[in-house]
Formats: C-alpha cells, structure tokens, sequence
C-alpha cells in the first residue's frame, strides 16, 4: 500500500474477512490504511465453508525451526487463496474502474504456498484480463512489488516510507501478543535481523536467533 | 452434471449463492442434484458488496430483442463471475481430492460475457494449477462440455441424458414462472426451438419466434 501511494496512485485498500484465525490483522490493516488516509473496504467470505487449513479451523498452527521453513507446504497453506482473493480484487477493479491490483506477496524465502510463485502471478493476471470486461476495454495489471525482495529488504523498504511497522500484525495465531513460533512470526523477525533494526511489536517468546541479535 | 456423471465421475455439485437476484435457482440446482442422487453444496458470498450489476442489485434487467444479444456486454454481467466461481471450485476440488472441474460455460450465441470464452478458460486452469497444492502435486483439469455447443445441441445432449428440464430455471428475474423476456429466457427457448422440443417450464410470456415455432 505504501508503495502504490508512494508511486502517486489513487489507492483503494482491501482486505478479507474470510474467517481466518487471526482476524485480528483486520483491525491493523485498517489502522494503517487510516494512517495513511487510503480508503480501506473488507470483502467478507467464508473459506471454513472449503476448510482444510489450520488458519481457518481449529487444527493448530504448527510450530517449526526457521530451518524447516520451505520443506513441503504448512498446514497453514489456505486452499487456492491467493486466486480468490485475486479474482475478488479483479471484480473490485471492475467497479472502481481501478487499472492495477497490487498484492503483497513474496516469493523469496518460500514458505510453501504455490500461490506465491512470479508464475502464477503472471498467469493470474492473464486469466483476469480474459475474463472481464475491464479486459476487454483496456488492461489490469497485477503488481507483485515485493516478489522478488527478501524479507530484509521488505522491513527496509518499508522503513523508507514511514511504515508504521508498530501498527502491523503478522502472527498465524491471532492472539493480541505475536506467539514469536509461527512461520509468520520467524520469518517477521528474520526480516527485521537482516534489516538490522529490532522489531516494535512486541512477542510471547522471542526465537534464539532473534534474541543474539538483539544482543549484538 | 448429467455429462459428468454420464462419464463416470464420482461428482459434487457445487452452487453459489451471491445475492442474484434469481436465488430461486437454487433450489432448482438442489432438486436436480438430488433427482441424480449427487451430493450438493452451496458456497455463500455476497457479491453485492462489490456491486455494479443488474443481476446483484436493483438496476433492472434489460429486455431486447434475441437480434440484439451479443451486442455489447449485457447489464447483467456480473464483474469477474466465472473467474471468481473457478478459484473457489478449485478450493473445493483441493479439499475433496478432486481432479477435474466441470462448468456449463457455452461460447455459442455468445451473449457478451468475456468470462465465457474459450481462452479464458484454459488460462484459468493453468492459473488453478499454478496457484494450488493439487496443482504440485498433479494437475486439475476445467472441463467445459457445453463450450462449442449451440443451444439446441445442448437441449439434445441433455434429452439424452434424461436431463429433467422441467426442475431447471435459468430467467434471471428470479420470480417462480419465468419471464420470457430476458436474455436467458430467450436464449434458452431459442434451444429448444432449435431442439424441436417445447420447453416443458411454463413461462409468463412467450416471444413471437418461439409461438410460431409452437404452431408447427
């Protein structure tokens, strides 16, 4: 979102309610898009009417080494929710007469989600010009700006546009406090090591890499 | 449904309830799973939160001419319909292990939908297949049986397969008898003109091509 407005578009921000444990993030995203004056609208689906993901039942989240990180997909894995949540986007293009989806995936340090590939986002973005009538009459990009960054690069980035970093929620878990054991939580706080700068949210547990650095 | 399980399939049906207008059509989609002893689900969304079509809002469906369909794209196109209806099959098909997605698109007599043509179908599988754990792990196909078949084949194809055309509703008015005026009413007796079969639902009002085609 930072980027988008930084880069001089007239940004409407969406987010899904889709009946995901951390429904939480919900409250943060509106508190940034508030922060930076964008209009902030929450399309209500529920994918526990699909099921089979720990993020939107009660199987828990597992818990893993950042090492583990990328070996086969996570219970987290949400069947085909990047493709929703595109498509869903492209029908609000559509009414907005809006030009460019932006999507903050990232497909480094990959984290298992087939949709978070370049490829698939390309081939999306495909499907969607074909299959709507903004297609048709013009062109909708889909912008992946933090694709091909790692996540350091992202906390950096971020930073340089005045993020309110202390306003974002990142945690699987849902809870008020980050648990600091998720894949969400790891790979957070990997980014702001390798940013160099300490995290403002605060955590349950601190993981030990974070805490050497910290350290340093 | 019918060609489906024709094939061999062990099939589920899945539905949408999105706020159309003609929800009736609903508990046609049940009666006929049931009449084929086939295992129904319905995914409720609300498309009326993203708005602007006269099939989810109170913009009245237009009433032309069958001349005039294909003529621009009708009032009743919803934004990104069929894209959005194939993200969430393929959630579904991901859950139940299943492999091929079967959708009643037809191509012929194009009626001005973008998401009814043949290119942006097979873009759609190949996204699907990029954007999904069973996309890795084999491949899911989206089949579209009725894609080059006129109306009338389609009314044929079905006859032969005891398809029970009188539990079927297709007006998009949504009012018990259908309206013979819109561009679904007309295309489907168009069908069964074309079929040399009467359409067995009754309708409130009939156009002149289809009572001349009753005189014969």
């Amino acid at each position: 979102m930072a980027i988008a407005k930084n880069k001089g578009f007239e940004v409407t921000a969406l987010s899904f309610s889709y009946g995901q444990r951390h429904s939480i993030e919900l409250r943060s995203s509106k508190r940034i898009a508030d922060h930076f004056n964008i209009d902030h609208r929450v399309f209500n689906m529920d994918f526990q009417q699909i099921g089979s993901s720990s993020l939107t039942s009660s199987v828990p989240v597992e818990k893993r080494d950042l090492s583990a990180i990328g070996n086969g997909i996570p219970s987290s894995y949400v069947p085909a929710r990047n493709s929703i949540f595109l498509t869903i986007a492209a029908a609000f293009a559509e009414s907005l007469d809006a030009r460019t989806i932006f999507i903050g995936a990232n497909a480094v340090d990959y984290s298992g989600y087939p949709d978070c590939r370049p490829e698939f986002f390309s081939s999306m973005e495909r499907s969607i010009n074909l299959g709507t009538k903004a297609g048709i009459n013009g062109r909708i990009r889909v912008a992946v700006p933090l694709q091909f960054l790692t996540k350091g690069e992202i906390i950096r980035r971020g930073i340089s546009l005045n993020v309110p970093y202390e306003m974002t929620y990142s945690c699987y878990n849902g809870e008020d406090e980050a648990c600091g054991e998720c894949d969400s939580c790891l790979l957070r706080l990997k980014g702001f090591m390798e940013a160099g700068i300490p995290d403002p949210i605060r955590y349950k547990k601190y993981p030990e890499f974070y805490l050497d650095f910290l350290k340093k």
